[in-house]
């Protein structure tokens, strides 16, 4: 028999080491899962782009970490568990088996990480830029997916973690701004997804903040029918954040990568919030609240003033 | 508040139409999906890119529907039905309104069909050229997805509707061959899966034929241990592809882009085959058997002599 392409070769090579039960080992064209009983499935994909959301340059292991944890986190805003991911991969031809074998290491780290296996995927070349897509599925029990409507006039608005470093941590990457801890391109690079959150029972509403908090603020006020206002003084900020000064809070306020939870939080909830998250590393801080009226978010300034923003978020787009 | 990005936009005017009840309006990061009970779920992923797997002028609908078919087909090679699907695009940003509207049409059209809706997805800018990835979510009966695996000496080998239409449609629209009835084309345009043969009643291995026939036997006998031999005169051919003649018939063998089913079937299994099919549209066909013996694929020509192959099929990579 003919030898097989290459497409197989690295199949076999790279990824079905990552292969979990379901995968079959690869070998097939499919995954076939049982689903746990008594759960529901949450399922979201995201695509990553080189020359839009990563480099060319950049280390294929953290290109391969942050694919899947964009992914986690679509998962972790739910509150759901991950289960594991199909992956299909576009490659420009003359791509090094190196790549494939520094994306897998990053796949593999993250796996035992988050307790996902690898499910199934595709290989193939592109003429274009390397153009990554990621499917990932969970489970949360039934009815307990914490949507994205929910939030009503009176919730107060929580975020998980700091806000805004990974937006200043693009900034340094590109040479705009100093941060000798590194913290900041950290974050950038390899999002922390907040599992673990047992959303349901304090938030009525959560999301992860991908695109920007003005912005994602704002999917959560037109799903309510509701609007919201943040504090910018109780945003929590990383101490490299606040290092960099008041000229890039609108920065932090509206710039992607966050990764970070959004939620809604009914007053009658916030006990249970603290009472569930106390023993958590990661702390939920309440930086504003939803009020009546259209689907709006204003933005007090730390001196009292609105502020306003050219852009409430990223597009990718 | 400011208005939101064109990914807003387009997400809202073209695909929200096509979500299912578990795509959550779209409006979610997620879909949410309570697996229906009794069932295991058969999940597979592909990604097509303009260059690689479609060319850029093709009709936007027809490069849609072809993305879902070939993923519905896997699912068709387990004997698995269709539940739903997650989608994402990275499309150059100079892409019309119109490529999307024409996209979800064609969508919108094979989701009427095969009875699937879109749960979820991502769109983005790239670039280079369009690299569109579907991952496919079906249901099948516990235990009886029909595996790649299970093929052993003496079992006959299966193919569903005709082979090599589709590569010779290729050759068609390159205009390397003639075809006055504008079915090669059409076939490779626009792939028929295989929905609906109750495969597991009487097939021990199966899988589609995606990447030439004589490539996609050998996986079989790869997963089964086993060889196979093909008489070449019983694989059936359509009229165009027998006017073509037996200059082409390589490459009928070896093409890509068939989606027809292959099938491994003990002997005491072909009467329940027969039952089974009698009154589907689509024939059934006996093409060969697996004989003992080191994986290995061997095709009788019709004079009785082997045949070989420069390749035995295509590679996306």
């Amino acid at each position: 028999m003919s030898a097989l392409p290459r497409e197989f070769a690295l199949i076999e090579r790279y990824f079905r080491p990552l292969a979990g039960p379901a995968a079959l080992g690869l070998a097939d064209d499919v995954a076939v899962l049982r689903p746990p009983p008594g759960t529901d499935l949450v399922l979201s994909a995201d695509a990553m782009v080189a020359g839009v959301h990563f480099l060319p340059a950049d280390p294929p292991d953290l290109v391969a970490r942050k694919l899947l944890r964009v992914n986690l986190s679509d998962l972790a805003g739910k509150g759901a568990a991950p289960l594991g991911y199909l992956l299909t991969i576009a490659a420009p031809s003359r791509t090094e088996d190196a790549w494939f074998e520094a994306f897998a290491a990053g796949l593999a780290l993250d796996q035992e990480q988050f307790g996902v296996s690898l499910m199934g995927g595709d290989t193939s070349a592109t003429p274009g830029p390397f153009s990554l897509s990621l499917t990932i599925l969970g489970t949360v029990a039934p009815g307990r997916a914490v949507l994205r409507r929910g939030a009503a006039a009176g919730h107060g608005v929580f975020v998980s973690g700091t806000i805004g470093d990974a937006a200043l941590g693009l900034e340094v990457l590109q040479g705009h701004l100093t941060d000798p801890s590194g913290l900041l391109a950290r974050r950038y690079r390899l999002p922390e997804p907040r599992l673990g959150f047992p959303l349901a029972e304090f938030a009525a509403a959560a999301m992860d903040v991908s695109d920007g908090l003005v912005q994602d603020l704002g999917h959560l006020c037109r799903a309510g029918g509701v609007a919201a206002e943040i504090d910018a003084a109780a945003v929590p900020l990383s101490a490299p954040a606040l290092a960099a000064g008041p000229a890039w809070l609108a920065r932090c306020l509206t710039g992607g990568d966050d990764y970070e939870l959004l939620l809604a939080v009914p007053p009658g909830a916030e006990d249970r919030l603290a009472a569930a998250t106390a023993r958590l590393a990661v702390p939920l801080t309440r930086i504003g609240r939803f009020v009546p009226g259209p689907p709006e978010v204003r933005v007090i300034a730390p001196e009292g003033a609105p502020m306003t923003f050219s852009r409430p978020g990223w597009s990718h787009f």
